[in-house]
């Protein structure tokens, strides 16, 4: 358990780790920033800021050194980079959560053998295999590399076999996953805490809506019934147990119609603060970012009580440009990331609207 | 009207200078904070510091052009720095208010001129003024320097017209105000903001106990009829639209039995965020230190909502070591203001808590 007014190092330096730090800053705590970029928006809001490549590896040692616990804000952390940082100091969530999460097919390994239900997949290293593995689990499906990938990059939509094949030269003709496409009701999410004695702290199912493979809004409470909801959060806590994760993490699902009722499937885990709870900064007493900062603090997992709806609607590249109107709307909450321009597909900021009812 | 991604300047680097810069942050502007003391805590969560004396011209000057608009966390700026800074910047709100609120004589007299009911005062200059004047407003009633003091310091009871004038002698012969005292029911305050516009959007009343003249607890809505609350509301609207204020202003008041019903008569005004305000960060959409903000930089005022009923209490010295016990209660928000040694009567943090019902 950390002391009061320790140093959080986080590694990754956009709006996350900004908003990771601004939690930190509620409780007392410190934050060191280390990120590439020398422009980070996490650095505005930091304690102590370090400029170097995730492969510095002396800068990596003294940026670990300098602080009293390191936590990331992003997965596809290198692992010679969680290697060196944790030669030099504890690392939350461990860095072996990163390995299994990093890549797809370990990912969707780990699930299933948790008795989890995952869209049906198979593992492709080449052009016929992508072929078979379409033609053995049908069409529509989706090509997607096993590792990196975000937003809908490095992935296909495949209506054929032979499409797989063409995808697969297509995404650079790396390890790959063919997924069966799932045909779901709606997309759900779990942000799930994890505390250091292993207690489990879920926030609300929360429903999603993505356009162009990008998070639009979140809306809670989720369409489903209690049942389903508890089914949901029971995944996530299995998930975090099995890992021995500490921290915060998402786990999307579907929510596919099976008979009268519905059951979930899980399309992903993101083992880091997720874009799916940032309605918990205004919509919760306690938000997802200081879950994940107590957690790696070893700090108590606080509990949340949510005010009433609420709904998150993120603003992406040009959108930025509507935050005005939503800055005298009754009961909206603006938040800006300073991120500059706003590119295209960029997530620039979000809107919580607190609903009545 | 400042463009996105402007930097806020602020001077002082206590917690109010904190809470303000988390509260830029959300709106994607950067802080640059000015302080003296090297170890301040606002530093933690600013993209820029200045560490320099209050007299220290040339360092004010660079701060200014650093920076897009000026505004300040305590009241107590000294007028020359506040005509240094206005050379070479805006700031807001207009150090003219200082000069005001800086001296309880001139502020009292302000009031007063505006038709608002103060208590009864009384200047005083010499033993013999302290005499007089405590003969002609009767007993008890409280003496206090016209300038500087707070949290009940530069200020004695005075139970008799003898112990008046050697309060006086006590309080160093410098400039004072003899006040009635006020026989009150409850104290509450009005966190109201006013934009460059002319707009004036009010907090609800807010209901405040002290120990030892420092603020213990908050809690909204104050126990006040609707028209009362009201009254608090026009009140501080008057006063601000009368100072031609930008930014966020407390006025506090008295409520004071007068036969069946209930009369306001203003204490103090203080011309920045404050205290009694700290239940909005958690308990509204929109906080009292967004609203100065936004109001500093021209931008519009938010419509905030509040979250049901609302407590807030302040961590003053040893009790920060209660903290702990705070983390794990259901609906409670902890802040820790990082200020290092818990000294008495020193506010090291506060709990918000959303109540039921």
């Amino acid at each position: 358990m950390l002391k009061p007014e320790s140093t959080i190092g986080i590694l990754g330096g956009g709006q996350l780790g900004r908003m990771l730090a601004m939690a930190a800053a509620r409780l007392g705590l410190r934050c060191h920033i280390y990120s590439p970029e020398a422009d980070s928006c996490a650095f505005d809001v930091a304690d102590a800021v370090t400029v170097a490549a995730y492969d510095d590896e002396a800068a990596l040692a003294r940026f670990a050194e300098a602080v009293d616990v390191v936590t990331y804000e992003f997965e596809n952390v290198p692992a010679q980079t969680a290697a060196v940082l944790a030669a030099h100091r504890e690392v939350q969530p461990d860095p072996q959560v990163l390995a299994k999460t990093q890549d797809r097919l370990i990912e969707k390994q780990a699930i299933a053998a948790l008795g989890i239900a995952t869209a049906p997949f198979r593992p492709v290293d080449s052009a016929i295999e992508a072929f078979a593995a379409a033609a053995a689990l049908g069409v529509p499906a989706v090509l997607k590399t096993r590792r990196l990938g975000y937003d809908g990059k490095g992935q296909r939509m495949i209506g054929s076999a032979d499409e797989a094949a063409m995808a697969f030269a297509a995404l650079g003709e790396v390890p790959c996953i063919l997924e069966g496409f799932v045909r779901f009701e709606r997309e759900v999410s779990v942000v799930a805490a994890r505390g250091v004695d292993g207690t489990v702290a879920c926030f609300d199912l929360t429903e999603n809506e993505h356009r162009d493979h990008i998070l639009r809004r979140s809306i809670v409470p989720a369409t489903a019934s209690a049942a389903l909801e508890q089914e949901a959060q029971r995944i996530a806590e299995r998930i975090a147990t099995a890992f021995d994760y500490v921290g915060v993490l998402a786990v999307e699902m579907f929510a596919v119609r099976d008979g009268a009722g519905e059951i979930l499937v899980v399309n992903e885990i993101a083992p880091r603060v997720h874009n799916s709870g940032h309605w918990t900064i205004d919509g919760a007493t306690v938000s997802q970012f200081e879950q994940h900062i107590r957690a790696v603090a070893g700090w108590p997992l606080g509990q949340p009580v949510r005010h009433g709806r609420v709904e998150m609607l993120n603003l992406i590249g040009s959108e930025v440009n509507d935050a005005a109107r939503w800055l005298t709307a009754p009961g909206a909450c603006v938040h800006l990331y300073r991120k500059g321009e706003a590119r295209p597909g960029r997530k620039m900021g979000h809107i919580t609207r607190i609903l009545p009812g």
